[in-house]
């Protein structure tokens, strides 16, 4: 679960809808027509832009970068200790009972290999492909929410541009310059808000949710293949340290 | 048939036009003169900075991208892993027969020199300059759509200017003001809605679709040069799932 | 000679002119003290930031890319075919009246180093130091042109705001608010229209030019270097084959 | 303590408060609701990109990049001139009283892992991965400060749009259209200052402090490596002086 | 002396004045208030950008890149060809009296350390890390020349905006809209024009400037390491031609 997306959020609306409310009138900036042109046109671009299925996949991508929870390096290197002494005291058949403890498919993947007792090479290949694969969708979600970012403030702008057309023609009634001035920026206002507060930062999050996820599946990898490898808790632990910044290490033993 | 272009193109069409019928008036949208000031100029721009042939091989790479059918990945192993099959059991010869079932020429080609008993080594160097050169053309075509994509905005602004210096020229009758920035407006309208809602989008489906079938011309190269070399079911069914995502996987056997 | 520049430009004036002419009053869209400060800040700028002599070489450069007649492929391949069975029946002296049928001065000077005896490696040492300055102007050019290209429309800003400046001052004469503008607005309109119809598009066609010909001077370099060292007709065919796509082949034959 | 810091934020204040200062009524450029919205929504965006422990640490980063010292190179050749000339003389234990006299924590750790008696190869690498993570730590720091950068003046952009529509909204008091555009523009105004005079700089100067700090660091894990492998005085000078910049290079001798 | 960046900059102010003052009222365009924010605010970012020896140290590199004499490179060429001829006949000393006949301190380096009887090798290390810090100062020139010119219009904008919010709260007097906007806009004016007719273009010079003279000093590096081995003059002039374009190649003989 990561906070600082749904604050973030939570509070940039907040923001915002509070400078609306405090100036009075809030009601004169919630506009359909003006939200189906921007948020519309951006839709469709987006669809022209990319496959069908890149497209519905964006939203699971989303989801994933918000709720999934990427376990904690330390807890990591613990459960990689863990295994390499059981497997040393009891054989890999041991390790079947911890499957269940996991929920991480991928970390489930990797230890029901190890259990099969498949060699540490054959599980770096396969989880690597998998872990390949796994950048690509995500690096595929951030080109889209990118793409969206560009495209919203685009389409509010050809809003404006309707609403600005519309209101000239009409100028006789010089009474209604101002309103209809107003509503056709509404549309510019939408796509900067989306694009600032949304696609653009999410589409950042995406990339540092990408890293962080990347990095815990590869100390997966490394940690279950020492463990097939036979390394004895000390040599697995070496190992998994690399991976964690010198002030975040922690005492670590086998405790099982 | 790539259906999310169409979708996207025709939706993002009812959405502008939409919302340019709802504000009244959608005659004054539609000016001839603008259109060709902005559509012109960017072709002219688009003419001088490629050459003739790359100008007009443009279209048939756009109708390509949207109507071509890429095979889905499955098929491609299935049909491999059964010219393996056949190949083992009745020989090279025996696949002629399956040459006239295959539409895309790639493939015929690929195919007729596994029958011509070429080596698997010439199969892959001459299938490879032809991805090569598919590649080629298809980024050629990137290429200019990103071009239109940055020309139809500019002309648009160069065809506003023309309109607003007209406009100011004639300030004497303010009557007129309204309506003369109106038309002037047109033409950034129309730049920005071609360049957002066509060339950018249609662009980078372009790259996408690039992607996607130069994947699938590896896969047919990988695959026939698997059989020419004699490889059995088994192997050349696994060199051929590397390509396929792990969640895709299907199990596939000699279907003769 | 490079129809589509040719076309581009003509075409792109008309549309504009046209433009202008149907809005009426031509003549205001004329003004030289605005096309002085938009072209000679622009020139300015672009003496600044190169040397002399580069910026000098810019006009033979782009007339060369527009004028210059890159040989067709076929065509080179067909010669080179040629060379090799004139050499091997007789020698790479009898080569030497070939050279007067040839313009292009990069191929008399290869031809002549291989009539004159010497060897493969010279030959092509010599030749890729000329391809490599021959690229080196390229490059340069189209970095001017790109210079242009983004720096006249920033003068032409630059124009408009003196402009502005100028008419906000003399607000006192109503009257006059409106030809103060539009002559203010004509030095952007300038800037950009020079940028993006001359200066930008120029700059690609510089680059996709550059591309065409270092390929031509390349399969010239590999051909005379495969007669230099006596290699046969069939085997220069398949050499400069390689250069050529695949749809574009044509049957060539040693015809002497 | 990096002076131009300090004076050029100073200065920078100075001149656009005397600029607001010397045109009257200073007052009304201090506007609450805009500064809430602009810095706001900034600090929302950043907060939805980034992960909360990289937005916490970004104010440590930028406070270090004030505040601390990277000691002169010269003074870093003179220490390992003179732990050659100890470490020789006396052994490396004899180091063990120079560790108290270092404040950076780097350099403690290194010196205390040849005092251990730790081989060249392992602080090379242990320091090395500590390189690693400060220039991680650095460049998020960068990637921050270039995001705010980038959103001040998109949310001042979105403040504006919101200050408009509510001021268009009551055209009919014309004596308030100048009040409300100058607090709309206000935003605008917030957020240029902020991108041009603080986050855009600062992340320049956070990237030039990077740099200045990995070669110090770079220079003490040579020097200590070098000590460790028992390298006489002169030699270890010599490795030293190719951090320096001919130019300022010095005399050094080993003084103890 | 570079003619083109004198020319360029003389020839720009008298273009850009001429128009001011064409438009009659030139001394409107001199206002002190808005050229301190501009130049004041730029200032003062590249101070917070740039540490402050790099700040200081940018106004020696420009100068050094307008008057600094490159010499030609066949100047370079016989005079290393006569260098090896002296060699040759009278052995290294007899070089000592060529020292005086040099201003440039690279040159000069180089040559007393031939004479001193140091080997190629350590003349070619010693004189690259020399270029190496070269080409440091001039691309840390040209970083700060770009930040100059993008940041110059962004404190244009910014005192745009100030005069902008002072000028719509005094509304009540209409008559001073024009002159307020109008000062307003200056500061944007100066902004483009410092940018575009200065920075941006110096920094571009400083670029071509910097491979002039790195290819100049290499030229040096390369011929004296060849004197210094012993080569013979042919041998010395075939090394240096290579750096010399095909058509500026001149007949070269050793002239002592």
């Amino acid at each position: 679960m990561d906070i600082a997306t749904i604050i973030g959020t939570l509070l940039g609306f907040i923001v915002v809808i509070g400078a609306i409310v405090a100036g009075g009138g809030a009601g004169m900036f919630f506009h359909i027509p003006s939200l189906a042109i921007t948020m519309g046109g951006m839709l469709c671009a987006t669809l022209i832009h990319f496959s069908l299925p890149q497209f519905l996949g964006i939203f699971s991508v989303i989801k994933k970068t918000i709720v999934a929870k990427i376990p904690p390096q330390s807890e990591l290197v613990q459960k990689m200790v863990n295994y390499a002494a059981i497997n040393r005291r009891d054989g890999a058949l041991a390790l079947e009972q911890e499957i269940s403890k996991i929920s991480d498919l991928f970390f489930v993947k990797a230890l029901q290999m190890l259990v099969d007792g498949q060699e540490s090479e054959e599980i770096r290949e396969t989880m690597s492909l998998e872990i390949q694969h796994l950048q690509d969708r995500h690096s595929n979600g951030k080109k889209i929410l990118e793409f969206m970012g560009a495209s919203a403030p685009a389409f509010g702008m050809i809003g404006t541009l309707i609403g600005l057309v519309q209101m000239l023609r009409s100028l006789e009634s010089p009474e209604k310059i101002g309103a209809g001035m107003a509503v056709a920026l509404l549309t510019t206002f939408y796509g900067a808000f989306a694009a600032n507060l949304i696609f653009i930062p999410l589409a950042g999050k995406l990339g540092i949710y990408s890293k962080a996820e990347t990095t815990a599946k590869e100390m997966i990898t490394e940690g279950i293949c020492a463990v097939a490898r036979g390394d004895n808790p000390t040599a697995v632990r070496e190992k998994m340290q690399a991976f964690v910044s010198q002030s975040k290490r922690e005492e670590v033993k086998a405790n099982i």
